[in-house]
């Protein structure tokens, strides 16, 4: 029975058929854009000027935070530690990949080429992000296989909903609140929903973390932490807006993290603090200053958001996530619904309420910036007296603040539909036999797709280590009567 | 007995009440300052000019040091991984909160308003370092709510005493070795003098550390030593000045690793290395080029302080912290009397003589930027004659290089007397009962304040780990003989 | 006998005769170069443009490589993490300091002095990375003694080697495919031929990693996944060049890591991943683009080579290294022959090809910059129409496309000549009896050179462990029947 789960072929055949549609596509499409093509430099280009500089520093801070913050954060199971990691990286590196070319096609075509510069990968990073979210629905119950077919499918569906959003509906959403966490959060949890396992609601022997996996999550936790604002500015427009995005990211994660220390203590029955609390909990501050993270909020709404973000996040965790799986046949393993979700809504809705409450009092002409879509259309007196002002601002929609919150709202509703729907979809996808799903009792195990070294203790092992731990409780229960 | 440890109450209400005074603060006090504020930017300023642009990279650096680098150093002890990674998170975070608050109101406090950008958050970091290396001292003996105290009133005292040394005494610490290592050490000692625990000093059974708590540790401080640079030169003179600290800083961190290694074989029995060594000595050399690391110095003289540095501080982990201990009451948990106190004595001194050596005829003309209270005052005909050579200098007090000697050395008496002062007031509050201070039983134990995962080995395992190794041992002297 | 490893006087009397020789010889030549130097700074040096803002960036990035990624990679071994990470950290420590020397008299010298800046810190960091490659090839068999000797000797022949390529055969090598990772792979492997240890041929028992070890080292691969694209950029043109560099180094890493994942399963005989395969293997697409990272090669092309590198360097670990250890006597333990040689050959013939194809068409008038010493000579009138078209373009000598690729060749040739002669005396040095290298008996093992904690599991901690581990399965296989 174990064969059917062997990767030995599958991910193979996999990998050989998705690099060769991967080089013919990048061959017949791909090449440099502007800033990176050697032709296009001469007298007139200053080498200092090129966008390498303004992108890259950006790209470095979140490419650790995929790879190592998302790949420790995901090794927090005992037994689960090489797939966390291992597969994050997998699923990452293709992730980023693909998108490139999806979202190139989407956003970065012309000429009959997709122009691909540090800024293409920025964009197919934020992608990434997007299904390393998603994976942590579903984390410890899919295979490899299972998870390259995810983000072949995930990148698709999100990189089209990125594009009517952004093309169609056009709004505000710096720090990517709706269109990255909503989107991996719903299409996520559509997975989960179709991969329903119900032997799994009662829990699983080897679904426990260890001492030295707890450490290893927290790090990753640390790393997120350490370079969210760096996320979350990193799409913003330079300057003050950039700016803004950094000190909002910060201060929301700051009052974010003394909350979930708060809350864990207060909700824990004797006490003490759980560190799930503090590898998820205190990241929920970085989500929901997201939407509205550029705009002039003041720093203490950026403090109030981080505090209501984390307590929403940390209740979810409490009540939400196991009426989800009990009654909603959702699993959501890392419980993505709650710092991703719930976090998201309420970010959404500040973003919103910043929106409708913006005047050119508070922001200058650089309102028109910002909320670019209410800047005056072409041909506007206005739109000149404001280019003076504002040089080389662009003709907008001449929205109102009360037009571009339906727009908001339009695309949270068409986000959370394409989301869901994709999930559902791709859920059904991934259950196809042959993608090398592990059985109920295989979950949460590194055996399965891993070569383990002889010390991986297993439940033979932990139980030993359980009962003399059991033992020692008792003997220092009896040392002190 | 344990119930006067919980943190179920006393942790929510005091991050409560904390987090209602810092709403209304930041609500009545916090603004944007020029640089991120949308109102004032126009066609005069250019969104890539920015200050944002020019102290992000150091403020991301140092946030890695603060949140990574002390975390995982911290986490040294075998029992103790959780407490000292996660309260450094809560610790740092909470400080920084805070020194925006109070350094605000003394250094960016204009027009009724803290005025706030990513400069403040970088002052914040260095403010917040300063509780983590006090928090050294006491390490694996305090509560969290012990630590929110104790950073809730060292920031306090430091902000007042680094506003009355810059603004009264004014001196040249481009490192922060006065205000930022003199201060942490001896606030720190101040602490843990009130604090003492006579039983402690014939060691615990759970002072010690594991394989993998000893290997977290290095990674902790080869992250330190990484950024080090960043963190000496943050906040210097930007150009040449910039250049050279981090030339200087990064020569002295390597020749004191080279030193720190041959110390640790030297002084040990079987002629072995010894991890602690390693963890903190090879840092040595970081602090010890602090006060003079923007001079010019020389590279030579940044080696040989890297040596000196490093020496001073092996030389006090063997002999003096033993000797505090039990002749002085001050229970030095990390050593910062050797990492930060002795090295940094040996920089404030090296600081005097590189003040007392500076000529025109080494520095040029932008001596008087460097050593800016030796600029000539307003007024003055050779200031005007040097604004043409150096634009933008502004006009300074006139000193003497020995005046200036002499400003330093009253600035490093007034920093000791505050921050040992302080210490020992703030450690008097941390006995407060309700602190939930931890028994003497109960140190170096994450059990106390945490919920552990089943593999947390106690005693008994240990006990028996050491009695196989024992016997392996045993064994192996047999199969010699 | 265990005293002749002992490092008591052998490590303290060698380090203290280095740093006398080096503070020797810094007093007397290292001085600051122009962009350091305080004296040079007036009304016309605008401190923003100063070096430091262009190098500091990538140093940062390339110090997390050399002591995070290699650190932990080389801490895979369950008995010898502490000697990987911690010998890595004083090796690296040591080469570089003595690199800003060495190289600093063939390069930076002039005036009577070596001239510092990050620059040069930079270019150490390349020497020492270096080193740290050549390290891999006899870990776990070598005392500290021994690599800081290793160190003294291969950055002198290094520095060399690279003068004398980049002097007199003058070569296009951006990723230092040549003269870094051939070099320090032939440099390796002779001094691996020397050190040749029959005995280990048919493996030691604590040739073996652990779960821990595992993670630890996977987290090294990621560091120095992660930041490849600073460290093959990093010495390149300004622009449009280090955009291409960064680009090539991402596209081929990323399809690497694919590649490798592919083929770990298809040759494992229960299709399970290795994680050897995952923490060496997904990195040669970072090699393998080398050569010609800067050029106009075009996406797929980086594509390709990064399949190509991976699968050369998947099937030599598999073939050649088992050959190459029973054969040729050269025991190559961390498998540098098949990460850094076979992709470098690749890499190289890649940049011949890349040169052959170079035209005016593609590149522009660029092309003179990028292949410099196809510019036309001094003189040539043709050189100053360029000149109007690239500004401060230098004169070059003319050389054609195939006279460039034959150039190349020669460097290769040298390289390795040098690098294989270099090795071998290094080697027998090395061998020299005081040096206290370690037993056949007491390889791969912290003990010997550490004073390690209490749960230092040794062979019978390990013995238990497989033991109950066997048990496990054997009990599993029941309960299944």
């Amino acid at each position: 029975m174990k064969s059917s789960t062997s990767l030995k072929m599958r991910l193979p055949a996999l990998v050989l058929v998705l690099e060769i549609v991967m080089l013919a596509l990048y061959a017949v499409f791909v090449t440099y854009d502007d800033d990176a093509n050697a032709k296009l430099q001469n007298n007139q280009t200053n080498p200092m000027d090129n966008a390498l500089y303004r992108d890259y520093p950006y790209f470095a801070d979140v490419q650790v935070m995929i790879f190592i913050g998302f790949g420790c954060l995901l090794a927090f199971f005992r037994f689960y530690g090489f797939s966390g990691m291992v597969f994050n990286f997998l699923t990452a590196t293709f992730a980023i990949q693909w998108a490139i070319l999806i979202q190139g096609f989407f956003q970065f075509y012309y000429d009959g080429k997709i122009h691909l510069g540090v800024i293409n990968l920025l964009n197919a990073e934020f992608a990434c992000a997007v299904v390393l979210i998603s994976f942590g629905a579903v984390l410890g119950k899919t295979s490899p296989v299972q998870l390259l077919i995810m983000a072949l499918l995930e990148i698709l569906v999100f990189a089209v909903t990125e594009w009517a959003v952004l093309k169609y509906i056009k709004i505000n959403d710096a720090g990517g609140t709706i269109l990255i966490h909503l989107f991996a959060c719903y299409f996520g949890l559509g997975v989960s929903f179709v991969l329903y396992r119900p032997s799994l609601n009662n829990g699983h022997p080897k679904e426990i973390t260890s001492y030295h996996s707890d450490i290893l999550s927290v790090m990753g936790t640390l790393f997120l932490w350490i370079f969210w604002p760096s996320f979350n500015s990193a799409l913003t427009f330079k300057g003050d807006d950039q700016h803004r995005a950094i000190l909002h990211t910060f201060i929301g994660l700051s009052s974010s993290t003394i909350t979930a220390f708060a809350l864990s203590a207060l909700f824990n029955k004797r006490g003490k603090l759980t560190m799930a609390d503090i590898q998820n909990v205190t990241l929920a501050g970085g989500v929901t200053v997201g939407a509205s993270v550029d705009m002039m909020i003041s720093p203490v709404a950026a403090y109030a958001l981080g505090v209501m973000g984390c307590t929403a996040c940390f209740l979810g965790y409490k009540y939400m996530s196991p009426f989800l799986a009990q009654r909603m046949r959702i699993q959501d393993q890392c419980g993505i619904h709650n710092l991703h979700g719930l976090t998201g809504l309420i970010s959404s809705i500040a973003g919103i309420c910043a929106i409708l409450l913006a005047t050119e009092e508070t922001y200058g002409p650089s309102m028109y910036q910002i909320f670019s879509h209410r800047a005056p259309p072409e041909g506007d007196p206005k739109l000149l007296e404001l280019q003076k002002l504002i040089p080389g601002l662009k003709p907008g929609l001449g929205r109102t603040a009360q037009d571009q919150a339906l727009y908001q709202l339009a695309a949270i509703v068409t986000t959370f539909a394409a989301s869901a729907a994709g999930g559902v979809f791709t859920g059904l996808i991934m259950k196809l036999q042959f993608l090398a799903s592990p059985s109920d009792e295989d979950c949460f195990d590194d055996q399965l797709f891993f070569d383990v070294p002889s010390d991986f203790s297993s439940i033979e092992g932990l139980q030993c280590a359980a009962i003399s731990n059991e033992k020692e409780n008792i003997n220092k229960a009896d040392s002190k009567v």
